[in-house]
């Protein structure tokens, strides 16, 4: 091991564009290379911070493409800022390794850079250690006082929406496990996009801010995710299951039944979930134009508790899972 | 295994004194439970932030008792605070474990929340996984803007300094192996203490802001760390081998050379070492008998490079370990 931690932490990780220059940024007043780094937040702004651990043979598996990993791990942190509105400031990296491999490291480096330039959120500074390889991810952000999107904002008689199309990220992971040999090129390359490289929905985030109420992203299920929606907000959400916008692909490859479970359990998609006012429902539409991106109206919130999915003569259908949830997973799963 | 992840982490992470409570931390616009936490940060200041990854075989033994490493986690994360004269604010925690505890679980949490109430700096949120157990703890802490200590602000003249005593946790690591079977059982307490329990020198930290020039925590070991003030300051940093204010416990176990380098190469005592003008001896006499903590002056800031310690007749001596580099180990320690 010719590096030592803080020559491989310099190469690799203070490259220009990735690392937070105060010059070019100005929510940064200071980087990578002291006891912390400094963030400047302006007066009316509120900073928004959300930590994420993506764990080697839980979250993805031990040989996956490391550009590709750092990509997906910056992207759904960047997602947990979409979902309350805010804008991308900069990002902190833990990072432990098995080993030194240096080809390793310059593909997650050139990874991490190629998605720091993209959504505008450097690097501000980290930690890098030996142990079983692991990612922690905290992204940090700016919102006007006032005006993040919470979980606990949905009304009586709005609009559920979601954007997209859903269960691509989660049928990825079949195909990732050899259990999909049906699919073809053109249907692996979609599944895998969806998986690797979630587009956090920050434009949207932004747009919604005074115009939805409640919102958060999806990574555990839309069924998961809404429920802490409901919960938080004290109401009932009920979906319409005709009306989930299930992934071509998802359609081809699975049956009905199973294409709408996928849509509704499996974690990973990252779209946005949101409740809005009925009077919004032209802006969205307007929007959804805009931003040349889906925003599908799933459902409804309704006094009483709990997320319910009625079936087209309004019967409550039931699915096994609702989310992926790692500590009640038997086997670790991607 | 009873308990979702949802269910755990509610249970144990969300007890009062632990999660931030936005009526109760003013800082705190928006705690547990969302994409996002929301931080408020006054006009006049900036926020500091810092990242550190613990991980079990590297950082810890794997059965270390659960409640005093969340407090050593902490603390050694509050001292990168310390180290930048900022004040705690708040604290996120990524932790990954091999499997539902809820005895360690329970003493965890407990250690966090003694932490967390005594240092004012409660739980804003994270994320929980399985996988190898792992911490990430980022904390947050606020400083006047322009005010913070910068690791490249040594000046030439400059007398160098460094709080407390050093040695002990170095020593300890050796206890932990059991390697130092010759310590009385007030020797181990002592020992021990040090190493799980470090004291972040907050008020320290505070007191020298406008006083010193250049700051650093230990935790590499003294020389590896000021090589970081001496290289961020394009300075050279001599000291005299005499003044280094060695733990009375380290002199007694081991020989004078080697509790030396103890003291300036072993890691984790997490001490504030920092520069100050010639002219504010007095006024850091004054405060060394204020917070009733050593400030022992070790040697100044010249022109030239790198860190040189000199014996009494003025000759260099040489370590051969300049602080713990856990990429350049070769074994996982502790």
């Amino acid at each position: 091991m010719a590096l030592s931690e803080f020559a491989l932490i310099k190469q690799y990780f203070q490259q220009s564009e990735l690392a937070a220059e105060p010059a070019q940024h100005a929510g940064v007043a200071l980087g990578i290379g002291d006891d912390c780094a400094l963030l400047n937040v302006p007066a009316d702004q509120q900073l928004a911070v959300s930590l994420d651990v993506l764990v080697s043979g839980v979250h993805f598996l031990a040989d996956a493409d490391a550009a590709l990993l750092a990509q997906r791990a910056l992207a759904v942190n960047l997602s947990d800022l979409a979902a309350m509105g805010a804008t991308p400031l900069g990002f902190t990296l833990g990072l432990t390794l098995p080993a030194v491999d240096e080809a390793w490291l310059a593909a997650f480096a050139q990874g991490l850079r190629s998605s720091a330039l993209r959504y505008q959120c450097p690097l501000l500074g980290g930690d890098t250690t030996r142990g079983p390889l692991q990612l922690a991810i905290q992204v940090h952000g700016l919102v006007p006082v006032g005006q993040a999107l919470r979980r606990s904002a949905a009304q009586l008689g709005d609009d559920v929406y979601v954007s997209g199309t859903l269960g691509r990220a989660g049928l990825a992971l079949a195909l990732l496990q050899q259990q999909l040999p049906q699919a073809s090129s053109e249907q692996q390359r979609d599944l895998l996009q969806a998986y690797y490289q979630p587009e956090p929905r920050l434009a949207l985030g932004y747009a919604l801010r005074g115009l939805a109420h409640a919102a958060q992203d999806v990574s555990d299920g839309v069924l998961a995710d809404l429920a802490h929606i409901a919960e938080q907000s004290t109401v009932q959400i009920v979906l319409q299951a005709a009306a989930v916008p299930v992934a071509p692909t998802v359609r081809q490859l699975r049956s009905e039944q199973a294409a709408l479970a996928l849509a509704l359990t499996a974690g990973d998609d990252y779209e946005l979930i949101f409740t809005a006012p009925v009077t919004a429902r032209a802006t969205l539409q307007h929007l959804a134009q805009q931003l040349a991106l889906p925003l599908t109206r799933i459902g409804h919130v309704a006094t009483g508790a709990g997320v319910h999915v009625l079936d087209a003569v309004g019967k409550p259908l039931t699915f096994a899972k609702a989310g992926y949830d790692h500590f009640a997973q038997e086997q670790t799963l991607l």
